[in-house]
């Protein structure tokens, strides 16, 4: 049981996943959200003591904010919590970006305590209705340090972490946002222009004629778009780097293909496979 | 029951699958295979009736020849058949690319009767081991014509594709080859690209901060490279073409983070979850 009054902000896939696996753990559980047909169902599942579309009074209630809304709407809720709460609070967020977030949090007063976080788990449907108590189960959950961090803040995010069942990491708010150019956003956009390349086709045998490889690989593309435009738009640098060595592999590729370079591609593929077998053994393991 | 006795060269997934599905649903079954744990397996399991390493006796005693290899091990196999069997057979393949395969069914003496054939399932796990009888289970089983199809094999195809649970479906070649460009060859090498590109991040913490989004988008990365090399080189074109119009999209999306388009990109992620919706309903419905 954590001994604190927790506000939840954004009751979609990872606030309210988030709820779900708090219920019962935590003092009070305070839910906002600005769906009024998510306030009643988290309500009435008894998920939340208490939900309203109002920040300001959520807040009046609350120990600890957890921001789990799209970074950009994260960012600009960060900004009003000193008008919201003069005497400050205990600040996290779950973005999908740190940088940024970080950023912002170092612009509190000193009576804040702040703290970022991002989940390493997620679904393509987005939404209270997709939300699942055990999503954080086993995954790693980063955090970032920040000119805000407390070791009162640090040691209550971990509690919480634990709680939830994931993996707490500490990491660089640059270094994360790198890493997840490459790992989480270099992934969605390349579903998304997957898509695009079948559906420009504009041929209706196109699906039947798609697998289970294809509907993995664009599995992502049906990623909630408010959400993934503020990931684009908080971290342009780090994905238009990783977009450019992309784009050089891609044609890399396209030329070895052009040469008929069998020695070049069978390594190439051949190194693909053991780059993939390193990749599952690290989650084997 | 189907009153033939079938040869199955190659008892890797696709081959050893096939066997699985029609292990009792035919006359005769024939498995040829040069790795002999998988011929011993076959034979132990009560899949196949007779197994050899031999190609030459298998078809002796075969009405049909279906050839489960890489695509230009199916090459070389149909252009050895003529001194194999002076007096013709049926022949099929699961190739994953058709164009090359027909064309040189075309070359086959007129004793023989000859269609294409590409089932629409797969797994990133190679080898008779993953082999599973519902991998056909309501998958497209595409049919391509050539100048050696005659009305007999056509029947004898279809009634095998009942038989194993999947839905024929006739297509022209050239533009399976097309088809498959973008919703298989690509996939493909998009995951393998996605593992150099986190892979080249040499730093031990991006398999942690990876979550399911990049397990399903790499995946494929996992094929066996033997049997993607063969696909690569006998759909060279157009491949080709799908990557220039892939590379073409990849620097459009990047000028647009460059150039902070927020109004395009929103259109464009918008238009991304429509297409995926599009594609997640056709093959719901």
């Amino acid at each position: 049981m954590i001994d604190k009054q927790i506000c939840i902000v954004g009751l979609g896939l990872m606030g309210g996943s988030l709820a779900k696996a708090l219920t019962g753990q935590v003092k009070g559980l305070i839910g906002v959200d600005h769906h009024a047909a998510t306030r009643q169902r988290a309500l009435a599942e008894g998920i939340v003591d208490f939900v309203t579309a109002d920040l300001s009074s959520a807040l009046r209630q609350a120990d600890m904010v957890i921001l789990a809304t799209p970074v950009r709407t994260i960012l600009r809720q960060i900004a009003q919590l000193p008008v919201l709460c003069p005497d400050g609070l205990c600040v996290m967020d779950l973005g999908s970006t740190k940088e940024a977030v970080c950023r912002q949090m170092e612009q509190l007063p000193s009576s804040f305590a702040a703290i970022g976080g991002h989940p390493m788990c997620g679904k393509e449907s987005a939404g209270y209705g997709a939300a699942d108590a055990g999503l954080f189960q086993g995954q790693t959950f980063v955090l970032s340090r920040n000119g805000r961090t407390t070791r009162e803040i640090e040691t209550l995010a971990i509690d919480l972490i634990n709680h939830i069942g994931a993996v707490p990491l500490f990491m660089d708010a640059r270094d994360h946002d790198k890493i997840v150019a490459v790992t989480s956003h270099l992934p969605y956009l390349l579903s998304a222009m997957l898509i695009h390349s079948a559906s420009e086709m504009e041929d209706e045998r196109v699906w039947p004629v798609s697998s289970s490889g294809f509907r993995d690989t664009s599995r992502l593309a049906g990623s909630d778009p408010a959400m993934m435009l503020d990931i684009l738009l908080t971290n342009r640098g780090a994905i238009s780097d990783v977009l450019s060595k992309f784009t050089a592999d891609l044609e890399r590729i396209s030329q070895l293909l052009t040469d008929k370079d069998e020695t070049s591609l069978a390594t190439w593929l051949a190194n693909s496979q053991n780059g993939y077998n390193v990749y599952r053994n690290s989650k084997n393991s």
